[in-house]
């Protein structure tokens, strides 16, 4: 059998540690950047190290930034009322396209029994400080619509109903341009459950 | 909107401009690195700077090695006197997994003239003094059965034809496991076309 040279093989192999990339893809991207100019593979290789060298974890939110505070923490034109839970610092970048204009809090995973996740492996407890301070009168709770999301949602609630804050949830329902047609009992039940006047 | 750190960004668009890879696979590429341990970030960049480093075309076959001529060229036990024609240096990875014991020929691509990559463009000239030495008695041609593949062949072909060389062409049919009831119109004249007494 062909042996591939063991740079190529490393390079290889580097890639297929990525989550979602698989042996072919890996060797599609190596063999890529093989017959790319240098310069892409020095950009790629020099852009990873950067990230990891310049990056760090918000102290307060613990989205992902240049500084900590972050720029989102460090905005004071944001509602500092109204705080989001989030999962990971993803979800961020997804949420604030819409119009959400307060703070965020980002948990860093979800409780996960069957991997070993329970509440204080990801950061529930780091939430409760920034609730004390009085400013906060809403937490939206975005975790994802999943079981595990959903579980440490109802998990958030609990720990927090005794404070004197509104706690929301996120609407389940049909995704906009979606088919009824198509769309699985659960989501209906929801979109029926979440109905509102019209 | 929420601002990504430069250099977070920076890594994205490293990773977007990898063939088949979107912004949404940047993203989730990115943010596990960030998340994971910075030995990972540094393995992924050392080997893609060591692999650009270390390798070259072999200046025979023009496949991919740390040596030039390449291992596979190198091999004395391999037999000389067939040259297998391919597209890239992955078609010989998976090639050499059958029993095929001869030596191969990269093309580097295919002739393409919506691309405007003509015969000279790929390595043609470079595989008629390989042919001239009088060593080679066999031509298999084993670009991939898409209209440029199939035109590069025809080309290919026609060029070697005056030359005392048997030339061949992989079988285009059925793939082993597959089933006729969904099999293209195409696929399936040509496996008619090529079939054998039993």
């Amino acid at each position: 059998m062909a042996q591939v040279p063991k740079s190529v093989q490393k390079l290889i192999e580097a890639f297929e540690r990525l989550p979602g990339i698989g042996p072919k893809t890996a060797q599609r991207l190596t063999f890529y950047l093989l017959n790319a100019p240098r310069e892409e593979a020095e950009n790629l290789a020099k852009a990873a190290l950067e990230m990891k060298e310049k990056t760090t974890f918000c102290s307060v939110c613990f989205n992902i930034g240049e500084s900590s505070p972050c720029n989102i923490c460090d905005d004071a034109a944001r509602n500092q009322s109204i705080i989001m839970v989030v999962e990971n610092p993803l979800d961020i970048l997804a949420l604030d396209k819409t119009n959400f204009k307060g703070l965020y809090h980002v948990l860093g995973g979800v409780i996960s029994p069957l991997e070993n996740i329970g509440p204080s492996e990801i950061r529930i407890k780091e939430l409760l400080p920034r609730l004390k301070k009085g400013v906060v009168d809403e937490l939206i709770l975005a975790t994802n619509p999943t079981v595990e999301g959903e579980a440490t949602a109802m998990y958030i609630q609990r720990l927090i109903s005794p404070m004197d804050i509104k706690i929301t949830r996120i609407a389940r329902g049909l995704p906009v341009g979606s088919d009824i047609e198509y769309a699985d009992e659960t989501t209906l039940s929801r979109a029926l459950e979440g109905r509102k006047e019209y």
